[in-house]
């Protein structure tokens, strides 16, 4: 979430009223986040969210997106719930951009993620896979192998001001993960973005999962890939044993992995930080100064990478056993 | 397992048959491992495992080892069976040694786990646990904090010679690591040395659990950071988090981890990191050189120590969450 576009509050009013919520009496701006423009609506009964969809989000893509927080919400899940205008949809137009009110959700993301939390998530993730497993939409994952080469090339060579020859590495290794990434492993709608800043918590309590606008159709353990590298490295970019065991327990609880899936993990876990690290490389060299926003640092996304890559670099003299 | 004590055939023979066994018609050292004196017997029926305990082992402890492998032979577990000999006893001298005559395990140890490995491993080691839980004997484990200093202290400044300043840092991690230690987790019997050497499969099949001499009364968890740091790191001391999912889930589908035990583990790989380096400089700065046993590398232990403690060091820094 950030502000691109400016909502005043009588314009939030009207829109709100078409949703059958009012009078809005505050309509305050949401900074964190880098995707779309949010804004929190306060009435006399419950408050809201108003979202904005920016331009990273494909306008065809939001019946996708709000069915699956309605399909996801009937079960149980703790996501936002979008309501419906008198027309009967979800999405309207407002200051040119197509906009939804959503339900707001109670608690707080936790920025020091301890193993409580981990498991906690590990366990939502695997609720959200098996909720979702009967969702009739379906959307290809924009951002997988094909769609990061086609971030890495939008940012031309960027990465060389981050390092020297990073660009011609990163070109390399995505062509690596390309070529060996999975395909026969279980598929279904996954999340895509399960940051600590997209799940709230009320004390150990999981309350909410927000942020559904990378969800899409992939490989489930690639979800619980981007989940390690999100929750269990410390700010050292360290792996965490404890937090990596809580958060794979809190998974398993609900949908045991495959020994297949926990084989490709590091592999996968490779892929997940190349994904971020692709978009995080474009928004630090396509911010502009003027967004009230503050591009995320692609470098920590490297660091991880390089991480999971010695591990696998390691297996290649470890395969064959005797 | 090694070869300390020489046993020729004819003495072998002498001593089976006590046990109901033979004519032995070969005995064959056994060279791996670094603890006791181990033969092959060959006989008309099946083979059988001759162990002489040497001086690592007090004979006063004899009766847990084998008394805890005829309770948990006797609940399918698959480890070693000691005979008994026409006074009803497992143990009788031999060469000057304590020695107990064992049913021979098939199957034979990986040098290369994969996931497959750990995740058998793992719910072995839970199973173990479990099984082991209502054996009527106990016994201290010499090798927690406290043991781990005097084995430290015996070995002088050995360790200078294999890094400068290596004594001060060990000395000061230990006593870093006896202050910390957990004093309210789940305890029972544990392993205590499940290495790859001492587990056996039968292509995917784990066929055999040896070298109980290290069990004792410990923190169950204790037993699993032992395994992570002896199955899951790769050639290149890098932790894999493929092999750690598989043996954490391994043992979880058996015996599931309290939050307590998964928020101890990179404390508990660390302090289990330190009780195998310090009785490996042992052995590195003891071994005679007629011994048919080559000391295993104390510095793989201090690497895995250094990760583990980098982890940990980060989480300082982690600890409160906002």
């Amino acid at each position: 979430m950030a502000v691109y576009t400016q909502v005043d509050q009588a314009a939030a009013d009207r829109f709100a009223r078409g949703f059958g919520i009012g009078p809005v009496t505050a309509c305050d701006a949401i900074l964190e986040g880098v995707e779309n423009s949010n804004y929190r609506l306060t009435t006399a009964s419950a408050p809201h969210i108003l979202t904005l969809f920016e331009k990273r989000v494909d306008p065809d893509d939001l019946p996708f997106f709000l069915g699956l927080l309605e399909h996801l919400s009937a079960r149980g899940v703790p996501c936002p719930v979008p309501l419906k205008n008198r027309a009967g949809k979800t999405v309207a137009r407002l200051a040119g951009r197509p906009a939804a009110v959503l339900s707001f959700l109670p608690g707080k993301a936790v920025t020091r993620p301890d193993v409580r939390h981990c498991a906690a998530v590990g366990k939502m993730l695997a609720v959200l896979h098996d909720e979702a497993a009967d969702y009739p939409a379906s959307r290809p994952n924009a951002l997988s192998p094909t769609g990061w080469r086609t971030w890495l090339d939008r940012s031309g060579d960027a990465a060389d001001a981050l390092k020297p020859g990073l660009t011609a590495f990163m070109r390399a290794e995505l062509e690596a993960l390309a070529r060996q990434w999975p395909t026969d492993l279980p598929r279904g709608v996954i999340h895509g973005d399960l940051f600590p800043d997209n799940v709230f918590f009320d004390g150990d309590r999981l309350s909410g999962v927000i942020d559904f606008y990378f969800a899409a159709n992939d490989i489930l353990a690639f979800d619980l890939a981007v989940c390690i590298n999100a929750w269990c490295f410390d700010d050292h970019d360290h792996l965490r044993i404890d937090r990596s065991a809580a958060l794979l327990a809190g998974y398993s609880e609900v949908r045991p992995l495959q020994r297949e899936e926990i084989h490709a993990l590091p592999l996968l876990c490779r892929g997940a930080a190349m994904r971020f690290f692709v978009t995080r490389l474009y928004d630090w060299s396509h911010t502009p100064g003027s967004a009230q926003v503050t591009p995320k640092d692609p470098m920590e996304y490297y660091r991880k990478l390089l991480q999971h890559k010695a591990v696998e670099a390691g297996a290649h003299t470890m395969d064959p056993y005797t």
